[in-house]
């Protein structure tokens, strides 16, 4: 089988907080919203593609992030998004939202506001998601 | 049990085309897209707070829409997304994109755009999808 390859732009653009034998989860590197990625391991590009069974290993990583995103960020609100128009492997947003971030009440596709992290705050988020995701 | 009632922005932004005991499936009302809104019956505004089996539910009414969609629109993507910062009532957008869209590559949300459907046109539309969704 050959080896799952992040896309570039994606490893460009995130930092790799945690990563299993069936996806990877990424940060954003944007300091302003918290935003995770999800990348399943596979080749397909569509949600309805994934087999039952990486659908349900998928949704259950949504469902389990979503709800320490929900506990610990106490956010306004989650936007969970497959877009994939201009990267074609297939990544799920989940995005934390709040009425006073920089993009509110619009979505976080297309802004341009950014803002690096740093390291000791990336590395803080990166050791929260591993042990919620029991890897 | 309160009787569930549509948001009235969804309400008047898109038709019903298909209404079950568990879920409206609505069709925007923007002939330039076709951009399709499943909203859940439900009270809760997170798509992780939904219990088990009706989360099970949607996920299969989404596999066999976009499954629908890859076969009869033969689109570039499709884009699934639960957003919600504006309307609060869950919603999940499934939104069938080409590389000839107004919007391509950027998101639909936000967009000004916009054509109202022929009568005749949406109604096609409807026959279509309440037999694919065997109601």
């Amino acid at each position: 089988m050959t080896p799952f390859v992040l896309d570039p732009r994606l490893a460009d653009d995130c930092f790799v907080l945690v990563e299993s034998d069936q996806f990877i989860l990424l940060l954003m590197n944007n300091a302003l919203i918290p935003w995770f990625i999800l990348v399943p391991k596979t080749d397909k590009t569509e949600l309805h593609e994934l087999d039952s069974s990486t659908q349900t290993q998928i949704f259950s990583v949504i469902n389990r992030l979503s709800a320490f995103i929900s506990t610990d960020y106490k956010p306004d609100k989650i936007n969970v998004a497959a877009i994939g128009n201009i990267v074609q492997q297939l990544h799920i947003h989940i995005v934390v939202r709040y009425k006073t971030d920089c993009y509110w009440p619009g979505v976080v596709w297309g802004g341009t506001e950014k803002q690096a992290y740093k390291e000791k705050n990336m590395e803080k988020v990166k050791l929260k998601l591993v042990s919620i995701l029991e890897l």
